[in-house]
Parts: structure tokens; C-alpha cells; sequence
């Protein structure tokens, strides 16, 4: 396929090279055109604008580092938008706001252009060796179309419907969940190193208990399917931990804000009567808050 | 050995169950007696008392529902203290406070009898399949001499040193990891949910993107070494990405408290100047609250 | 003075009441007509546009909803800019961004017009009582040749500098800090009415020890000075009683994230070798968090 | 009145010598001896354990640090209850905890004594100038007993009924106001700091509209009172501009955990559908989380 490609960092340069690699024609644009260098000597063409990029091409991947750079390059002046031809697809694989992803959708669908989104999970090693999550979202023919290019990327793809702005959401809910454990094993690592526990030796138990096991997958499943009775270990019992774990932080002299959280969830939960539930039930007392029903 | 042992629930069933079928020679005791017939019936003592089940053990092993079940079995009249004879050890494997596991290594102590902190990973399905992981602290000669029963219960084990109350510190942390979790996949599932993405696709993308790959523990390895510099993606980037996750869910109309947190730390690092490190620096954002020094 | 009135919702009108009644020669406007009715009768112009009612003023104020509908009536279409002569002033009386008080500045400026914000404390009684409190900041100038008319609407008025976004700051702040007693109040009423005491009664211990008292004043004025030594009352004592706090909620079964959060605080403040400050130096926390130093 | 009175702290020393100006016969303790000095001068008796200072005593009155001072100095060996004749009462004014509080209302009961909650409001220099606020809970007839030595240390008194543990509960709540109240100060003094605002410019601002405005006790009513409709400000808008609130935090680069808490307050309760009730109503969704049902 004729490919443009907008966007030649860390992670745009090395997903570049494997589209050329595989075969696709490419022109490329990166706002620094220095960057270009190894793939021009490749065989790839090197455009002035996004929109030189972008014409002629059945599809333009642009991989940007924020909203401004996207509004800016397909957007803007001389942007991808202006130089697409109608009928050819925009893949946008930045992660951007679900606001600016459907003002995309809407450009390009008044230009009578096609958009899909396809953000990536992985880092720039496994941007480099074909190793990126690839999650997509748009009109199923559109992204069918865009399909073999998205294989290219990485070892899997997850296709989540026709509303673009879907994969938006669901790779800044990854990145969310990448922060959440961050803040999580923060604590964790503080409390534990705080009590005199080697920080080595508290990863080995990491490793060994939560990494290895598909202990969180099974979470996930119950908070998935809402099935919160029969409880495996209970929200009482969740009550109960947590606090010992504030307790320890106490002594230890650790503040632990998101274990604070968890324990107000709990709580919660308690003293709404659902102290009998899975203590997963969380995801009930999160869901309700949001306006919710069960299923 | 000769093995007395304390609580018959979910989980210390099994694991009763199991280090009988090893060939140790049992004396249980739980305080509704009924539940100890299966173990009668596999040639299992029952007593009735938990001083009684300690009295001519060389280990006695309590895994009892919290601090004041194991207080009242342990220390209470007729408890298992007062019928440990000098020298024998108790192996405690309830997830318990630090406060009594320090005050257990006391009073056995005090007695001449020894003390290890023995609490497991792992839930009564587990315990039964002899799958759970065991994390095990206490004197080094009495943890040795307790190893082959522990060994019998799971499929690991993990020694923390010579202080009993460290293996209590660490349950507590993992369990706190799990509830964490749960939180972050609540919050998540109900932000996606908002969105109109179905949550079995949600969870395929988890499933996909995380459970099986070893991105936790990467990140639990930049925390552990305090590596926080070159960065693989920035603190600034995080906030960015942060910030669009809340903005999402104001749309949605989802309360994402942990997001919110979330987004404080990476704020408060990026005020502080450290918008470069990795986004994993939380990691010191937390440990310096918590008056931790750099390693 | 001319002046223009834009926005007769339940502040707005008896604002411009107010400055019909003192003697002014206004022109009003509002989305919805017929709300001008009042006004029309007491000798006010009803103008169809924004840009009518700007159009030969010395001033015009603004009194809207939110950003949005600002925006609309001052930089839209027949928008009080269009309509506002050289050297006239707007006064911004709305609860409004800091940004778009930073882009009214400069649409002003480029328009040799003068923007002055004027955002008011007081709800729609106290708007017709002239009980409001104002606060305004901008050029110099401008401020004194509104004054007059600012001194019309209130009891009293804070000049805060010559940076008009300053006024938006100032009052969004404000709204934060009874949003905050809110929450505070919430958590009590919660924690008290569980624990069996009557609204009224702890309504009464408010008003008498609180409310009537200058205590939050006083307070006010240690963070103000960063005079956080010596303690009144000591970090470490604070710590203890929020403690006591949570225990009680646990007690109860009322979850109290506020109080969860001023826990962290403490526990930071006391895990970094503060303690013996002031429990008032969590105002040195907050701002070292934010990346600012002591004066 | 004879009157023991145990523990001259920099609250119990004004507070003894207030009792013994007003004519009481004193006999006091403290830990460390000499504090008592000035007390002697004027006519005390000093006494050597906390039970010679309840001896014969109509009233003991003890006012110590926390509750393992309190428990020590009353329950312990040579402690107050041992002293204290039958039908005597104990009057304690320390802030402990609810259940501290519980034991010793079942202690002295037990042992045909009285005994009475008296928790004070007040720093050190209220408590020499008599202008504490005293809150009590207890018996009826003990709280009438004592209720002239109570007069005697403040400008007022608030009854809370018969149960002692009432008082501490309500003390503890008015700490944690305080505390809150810091907390929400220290993240505006931090906000407009950033935002180029002299502090002292918004102290000024903040004296002029709360300080003495009775704006505060207005929302307590509300919150007491349940009365969310109809609104005078709505959730919605309280969700604007706390919102704005963040963006001005973000812009200046200030962590707020208050306002991020507040904004899923604000955004939970329009999730369920109450976006329209007055901004207050953050009452009714603390209140519901904790199990409380609508009066």
C-alpha cells in the first residue's frame, strides 16, 4: 500500500521501519527531518509537510506525542487533512483525547475521508521488534482496509467497534491501570523497605506470587462479569486487611494514600451493607457512584 | 513430626488435609469441633483445646480469621501457649497485625519456645491443590527446622529474614497490592463501561495486554532498584496522559478517585522539577513522604 | 456612567438593578429577553445584542454562567467586543477560567479596550441586598475608573493587582474553600449523627465553637506566615486525633476521606522530621509539594 | 467543691488555677512533680499518685495528653479509680477515644462512680482567659453535679446527652474541621502563591468574606437540616468551578488532593442524577455512602 507517515520518535520511527520492511511504499514527515535520515536510506520518500505526506496515499498512520501535535499536523496548515484524497483512511495511533479524537472523526468524515483509530501498548523495544499491542476502532470497512498494516505492527490486535474515540478510551484506561499499579507498588515498596524488608527480596515475592500467576486476570473477570457472591474473601475480611496494612504504615511511619482510598471503599461497602460480597465487589461501589446499574 | 494444629476454616482445611497425606502426625483443634471429622477420619487426633493440640508437638501451626481469634488460641486460657512445650516452635500463618506478631516472638520467646511467621499467598482452592506460595520469617534455625512442613503446603516458598513480624508486613502488602488493583480495574471498567465499550471486550484487551506479559513486574523492578532515570516514558507524559483519563471520565460522568490521586503525584513531581524522570518515580515521590532517603 | 449590562440571571439582575438605582444610564442584554422586563421599566435600553449594549458605554460588565457562554457574548459574533469602543473598559463579574480571563486580556488589549475582572462573593440575597464582596484586579487605571461603580454592588471591595486573571483565581479559590467546609461539615454530620448525636446538637456546638469564633481565621494567618513554630498544638497531636478520627469512623461505619487524607498529611509531615511544628504546617507540606520554598 | 485534678499540662495548669481561684478545695498531680508549684503557692495540695489525688474528692478532673496517659493515670496502678470514693465523679477532659471513653464509663460504673465526658475547645491562652468551650455527655444528675466546676473553665457549656462517649466523638469532629479547614487553606494560600498572589492579599480577602461573615455556619444548617432543594448554587456548577479550580492548580503546577476529592464528589452526585440539588448535598452522598438513610 502507499503509506504516509507522520511522526518519527521513539515510537513512530521504528514502526515506520518495519511498514517499509514489509513491503509498503512510504513517505514520511517528522517535524525535525533530520530524524528521517535511516529511512530514506531505505528507500522511504521524505516529505516537506503533513500534507505532502498524506497525498496520494491510501492511508496515513500518524504517531504524535500529544493533542497539539495532532490538531497541529493533521489539523493545521498544511496538515494531513488537507492533502489526503477522499476515499484513503487516517490512522491515528497517538494517544489523544477522546474530545480530539471525535473532532477528527468528524473532519474527516465532512472531506469524505475515512478515520480510524489504532493506539499502541508497548515500548519503543517492542515498537521496534513487532511486539505492540494494537487496539482499533472505526468503520468496520475502514479499519478491515487498514487491517494488514496494523498486523505489521505488532503481535495483536484487539478491534473495538466503529466509534474511533473507544480505542482512545481504552488506551488511556491501559495507561491508567500502568499508573495505578505504579502508585500501588510505591506504597508497597515504602511500607515494606520502612519495616526493614530489602527491596530485592519484596520483588522476588512479586514476582513469585503476582506476575507469574494470572492472579490480577482473574480479578479483572469478576469485576467484568459483576459476580461478586458467592465471595471468595470477603469485603469484611478486605476491611479488615487494609486496615492492618494503614496500621503497619502507621508504625512504620508510611503514608499511604491509596491504601487511605481502598479502606474508605471498603468501608463503604460495609456500612451499605455489602460486607458479604467479594471484596472485587469495589467495582459495584465504583460503578454505582458513576450512575450505573448492574447488568 | 508431630504437628498440632489450629483453625479448620477455608483455608487451614486443606492445608491440615495435606500435611497429613505427607505422613505428619496430626493433633487439630478447631472451635467448632464438627468441622474436624474428615481429618478424624484420615487418622487425625482432635483436641479440645489448642492447648491441648500443642501439648508433645514439635510444631504447632495456627491459621485462624484475625488478631483476636489468634490472641484468644494462642495467649488465652487454654491456649496454645501454655501447652507448647520449651523448644518446639509455632509456625502462625494467618495474615495477622505486626503489633501481635511482635508480641507472639515475645511471649514465645519468653517461654522457650520458638516462633515463625509463616503467612500464605494463595485462596482455599489453592491450598487444597498445594499451589499456594509461602512467605516465611523468623530465627534461621527455627524456619529450617519448620521448612519441610511449609514445603508441603505449596508450590514456593520465600524466607524474610529473621524477623517474625516481616513475613506479617509482607501479606499484608501483597494483599494491599490486590485491593489496589481491584480499585484501578473498577475504576477502569466503569470509565470503558460510560464509554459504550463492553466490558468482555475491555477485559480481552487486559487480558491481552497485561495479564500475560510481565509489565508489572518491569515496573516493579524500576521501583525496587529506584532506577528511575533514563526514563522510558516521562512523569510530564503522565500527567498528560493522567489528565486525559479524568477528562474522559468527566465526560462519562465517572468519580475516578485513584485517577484523581494520580494525577496529584504526577502534578506535585512535575512542581518539584522531576517531570523528566520515568513516570515510574512515583516511586520516590512516595518514598521521600514517607521520609525515605535515595539508596 | 454608561454603562453596559450583559447577563440578567439571578445575580446579574439585581446587580444591574443596583446600578440603575445608584444614578447609572444602562443598556442590558440578556439570552433570554423578557428577563429584561424589570429593568426596561425602571428606565433601562434593552439592546438585541451584546454588541449593542457595549456599543458608546464607558463600561461594560459581564455577569454569565461559565466560560462557554462568555466567550459567546464577548468574542462571538456581535459579541461586547465587536460592540466596545476604544479606551472603554469590561468588567468580567462571571466565575470564569483563568485561561480564558488570560485570552479576554489580551482580546481587549489588541482591541485598545480595557478588561478589568471583578468576580463577586455572595449569593442572589446578598447581590440585592448590596451585601456582595468584590474582588477585582487589573490595570491601575482601569480598576479606579470602575471603582465607582464596583462600590455600588457590595459592602466592600479587594483590589488584587494589576494581572486580571488574579481576581479569578482569588475567587475560584474561595468557592474551593466552601466546598471544602462542605465535605468537612458532611464527614462530621455523618461521623456524630452514627455515633447517636443529633444534627442539631452538633449544629450548635458548630455555631458556638466555630462560627461565631475567629478560629479559622486565626489559622488562616499561620499559613499566611508560614509560622509554623513554636506549636500551639503539635503535627504529632494532629496525627494522634485524626487517628481517633478514623477510629471512630471505623467505629461507626462512616467512610471520611478527608479525614483518610489529613491522616497522609500528618503521617508525612511526622515521617519527615516534622512533627514537633505547628499542626497548621501542613501548609508547609502542601507547598512544598508544590514545588514552592518558605519566604 | 472538693476537687482532684490530675495533670497540669499547658491546658490543665490554667485550668487548675481557675478552679482554685474560684474557691474549690484542690488537691493536684502530675507526672512530673514540679509543675505543680505555682498551684501549691495558692493553696493546693500536691499529691503523690493519682489515687491520693481522687481520695475523698467529690470530683476528680484529669486533662492529659492521649489515651495511654489517661489510661495509666486512671486505670493503672495508684491510678485516680482506685482512689475515688463511691459515688464520687470523674470528670475527664482529655481528647481520647470513643472507645477509652467506653471503658471507663464501664469501669467507674462498676465501682458505683460517676463519670462524665468534659472535652474542652480552646488553645492554652483560652484556657487562662476561662474562655474554653466546654462540651459534656454523661449521666444527668453526675453532669449537673459537675456542672459548676465546668462553668467555672469556660465561656459556655453544651450538654449532649447521657452518654459519656458522645462528648469525645463531637471533640473529635471539631479537631477534625480544624483540620480540614488547614488542609483546604494551605491548597489556596499554595494555588494563588503559584498564581503571583501575596499571601497576606488573600488573607485579606479571606477575612473580609468568611472569616466573619457567618457564611459557614449557613451550609452547616443546610447540612444538618438535609435541605438541598432548592438550590442556591447546584452540584452541576459546583462541579464547574471546582473543576476550574484544577485547571488553575494544573496551570501553576500545585497538587490539590482536596479540590481532586471534591471534584468526584461533585461529579459522583451528577452521575446519579442530583446535579440539580444545591452544592450542599455533598452531605447527602457522604451520608448515604455511610449507610445513613434521608430523615
Amino acid at each position: 500500500m502507499k503509506v504516509g507517515f507522520i511522526g518519527l520518535g521513539n515510537m513512530g520511527l521504528p514502526m515506520a521501519k518495519n511498514l517499509l520492511a514489509a513491503g509498503h511504499e512510504l513517505t514520511v514527515w517528522n517535524r525535525t527531518q533530520a530524524k528521517a535520515g535511516p529511512l530514506r536510506e531505505k528507500g522511504a520518500r521524505v516529505a516537506n509537510t503533513p500534507a505532502e505526506a498524506a497525498r496520494g496515499a491510501d492511508v496515513v498512520i500518524s504517531m504524535l506525542a500529544d493533542d497539539h501535535a495532532v490538531q497541529d499536523a493533521v489539523l493545521g496548515k498544511d496538515g494531513a487533512h488537507a492533502g489526503l484524497g477522499k476515499g484513503a483512511v487516517h490512522v491515528s495511533s497517538s494517544t489523544i483525547s477522546v474530545a480530539l479524537s471525535e473532532k477528527l472523526t468528524e473532519a474527516h468524515a465532512s472531506a469524505g475521508q475515512g478515520y480510524v483509530s489504532a493506539p499502541v501498548f508497548g515500548r519503543p523495544e517492542a515498537a521496534d521488534a513487532k511486539q505492540l499491542w494494537v487496539i482499533t476502532s472505526g468503520p468496520r470497512a475502514d479499519v478491515e482496509r487498514v487491517r494488514p498494516l496494523l498486523e505489521v505492527l505488532g503481535r495483536g490486535l484487539t478491534v473495538l467497534g466503529e466509534k474511533p474515540s473507544a480505542a482512545n478510551v481504552v488506551k488511556l484506561s491501559g495507561n491508567f491501570l500502568i499508573a495505578s499499579m505504579m502508585e500501588a507498588l510505591s506504597e508497597a515498596f515504602a511500607l515494606t523497605r520502612k519495616s526493614g524488608i530489602e527491596p530485592k527480596l519484596f520483588l522476588e515475592v512479586f514476582q513469585s506470587v503476582f506476575a507469574r500467576a494470572p492472579i490480577f486476570e482473574r480479578y479483572a473477570q469478576l469485576i467484568a462479569e459483576e459476580k461478586y457472591s458467592p465471595p471468595g474473601f470477603t469485603m469484611k475480611l478486605g476491611l479488615k486487611d487494609v486496615g492492618l496494612v494503614l496500621d503497619a504504615g502507621r508504625g512504620a511511619e508510611v503514608p499511604m494514600p491509596l491504601a487511605s482510598l481502598l479502606r474508605d471503599q471498603y468501608l463503604g461497602g460495609v456500612a451499605q451493607g455489602h460486607g458479604d460480597l467479594d471484596w472485587s465487589a469495589i467495582g459495584a461501589l465504583v460503578a454505582e457512584r458513576a450512575g450505573l446499574k448492574k447488568r
